[in-house]
């Protein structure tokens, strides 16, 4: 089956560093589904705004760490999941990497609003540009099992981090709360573990510059990325 | 992007007629998910049976009702959903309708057991046969949303026909528990609704003749489809 971009998300995620490992009810990233124009039909979304929730099925469109890049030809059986410590080898088919035969990925984000032909979601896990295949309604007779069990990702699910520092005075309410949010996460990759290491996240046309000490971030400074 | 089939799925609904329309947790139908001879590989599975919900992302590969068939450059921005009696338009997107731009299914299903390489999974609303793309994990604390509201899909939530009939006497235990649950949902296109006309449903090799009446399914007769 070859698939065709419906919509691209529009969001402050420029860079895939900080970008949430899954999508959560809890978040108050905002993100805005802008369709092509082949799919801008304001019909097409009749009677979405009953559901609170929608499935976003997307693409990996940008694949850049350590792993090699997936390309039509190639996949490994297993990956090491970063909620592991990036050691530990599972399968991929027991993992939401996007490291897979076919790299789609999968979220359920809360629905905001329709606004100018547009959804706007919150709680995703996508990055800015990330191509989006399709969306459905969430139904919570058939998609929500809330005692599923969630194997070697249970033991992450409360894991949060407290953000403090001077660095976070001078930006606008909505930016601190979504910076605060997304390095609570601890974006570190693989859990690394040196409080001197300064870690830099692109956000919102924003750079953010900070230490992680035990669990503790501390943003040092926040400026705006020059063009 | 250009999708590749991971699996195929193998169950009793070799028909279309009669297949739930939705996952369901309660459903005792079990599906067999038989990888492709690339992806049969035990590595890739690997942990999977930490969890006891997996998602499948397939293909709707047989769409045969009154709308036309789908194909790569036509899609309708409204679709009648059969729950809403075939005669009210919804946005496709507002809807798990199959003709949608690109026509993908998303399920959650229940893992039962690791076979033989294959997965053995209850609860699909998949086709004998069905082109899977994709399976992931089933993370209760992204995907379970107990509360969500669903829009015009609330009021059938609850909806059971009764299941009764000599027909159902002579069939083995768990065909008979797999025929009562499907005809429980009522298979029936469109709230049709004429107490004297005879439905066949074919299932594992079966054809199921049966009748509704009110909240009542009569089973005539079971028998043995012939090869």
């Amino acid at each position: 089956m070859e698939l065709k971009v419906i919509a691209y998300a529009r969001n402050g995620h420029s860079d895939k560093f900080g970008i949430p490992r899954q999508s959560r009810e809890e978040s108050p990233i905002v993100t805005r589904i802008v369709f092509e124009p082949d799919y801008r039909v304001a019909e097409a979304l009749r009677g979405i705004e009953g559901y609170s929730h929608l499935w976003l099925i997307w693409g990996f469109s940008e694949i850049t760490n350590d792993q090699s890049p997936m390309t039509n030809d190639t996949w490994s059986p297993t990956v090491r999941p970063p909620r592991l410590g990036g050691n530990t080898r599972m399968g991929v088919f027991a993992t939401r990497s996007p490291f897979r035969p076919n790299p789609l990925g999968l979220s359920s984000v809360r629905l905001m609003r329709i606004e100018g032909g547009d959804l706007v979601v919150s709680g995703a896990d996508l990055m800015d540009g990330t191509p989006i295949y399709d969306i459905k309604p969430y139904l919570s007779f058939s998609d929500s099992h809330p005692d599923a069990r969630n194997g070697f990702a249970e033991e992450s699910k409360g894991y949060r981090l407290s953000v403090i520092g001077d660095g976070l005075r001078d930006v606008p309410d909505e930016i601190r709360r979504d910076i605060c949010y997304i390095l609570s996460q601890d974006p570190r990759p693989a859990y690394q573990n040196d409080p001197t290491r300064e870690y830099k996240m692109d956000y919102a046309g924003l750079r953010v510059v900070f230490t992680v000490d035990e669990a503790r971030v501390y943003v040092k400074k926040i400026e705006k990325i020059a063009k």
